[in-house]
């Protein structure tokens, strides 16, 4: 077995401060957005369609951005669907294929929510970052998904 | 209203790159601490108290150090005391304080998923690292929890 390389102290001060910090910054996260009866994760999946041309995005093109496989899917999907957020409508030309599409009331409440949450990304991550610390979250992380999404 | 300031491209960067990374990567280290039936939170409870002096940590004191409340903390041990890796234990002295212990079982798990998870956190995370953005995430990440502790 190969010898054991230990973390030095500035990898394990960068390990354990994001490791403990995720959990915490994730609950204050969705503490924030659960007032509007949504996760972060509904959040994000209407955020995500609202961007896309036409605000639809196609079934299996959301399953691939979010890696996951059509039952995941269909799972994540499920609080936005059973909300009346999100609708699934199928292609008028090819009804093999399915769109997840923002709802009018999916695009009331993003539109609520959004600013409350970019607030909240602000006063709990973005507002106590140097630039410097922000770039080299942007690249590492950037550079940890590049080698997930690899493996 | 105060005036919305959205997040210029950096910070979008650095938020998107770090929200989507961490659910992935918290999923691949989950994985591979998993086949040894602990969670990664099981983990580093074992790994906190293994550090604490004579591994043995108030129960009071695990709490504080993990944000919880007593209730919070019964929940988040039930893993680990239910498999006999830790124990609770009274103090001799003083009735009312409770410990919380490794078991011979805990150490043996300890010491055997400490090289595999390690290696986990460096092929996931650190080995992908420059120095200086080893220890932006420290700064950075240590600011944010900062934050957090005070609010």
């Amino acid at each position: 077995m190969a010898r054991t390389r230990w973390l030095d102290p500035d990898e394990m001060r960068a390990w354990r401060s994001y490791i403990t910090t995720s959990v915490d910054l994730m609950k204050a996260l969705e503490s924030d957005v659960s007032p509007y009866g949504i996760t972060m994760g509904d959040y994000q999946l209407l955020a995500m369609i609202s961007e896309a041309q036409d605000s639809r995005l196609r079934l299996c093109d959301l399953a691939e951005q979010l890696r996951l496989t059509r039952g995941g899917l269909t799972r994540r999907m499920d609080g936005v669907l059973s909300q009346g957020l999100v609708r699934r409508v199928q292609d008028d030309r090819d009804r093999r294929v399915a769109f997840a599409e923002l709802t009018a009331k999916g695009w009331t409440l993003l539109k609520r929510v959004a600013p409350i949450h970019l607030a909240s990304v602000r006063r709990l991550m973005i507002d106590h970052l140097s630039r410097a610390e922000i770039k080299a979250i942007g690249s590492a992380f950037g550079k940890i998904e590049a080698n997930l999404r690899e493996s």
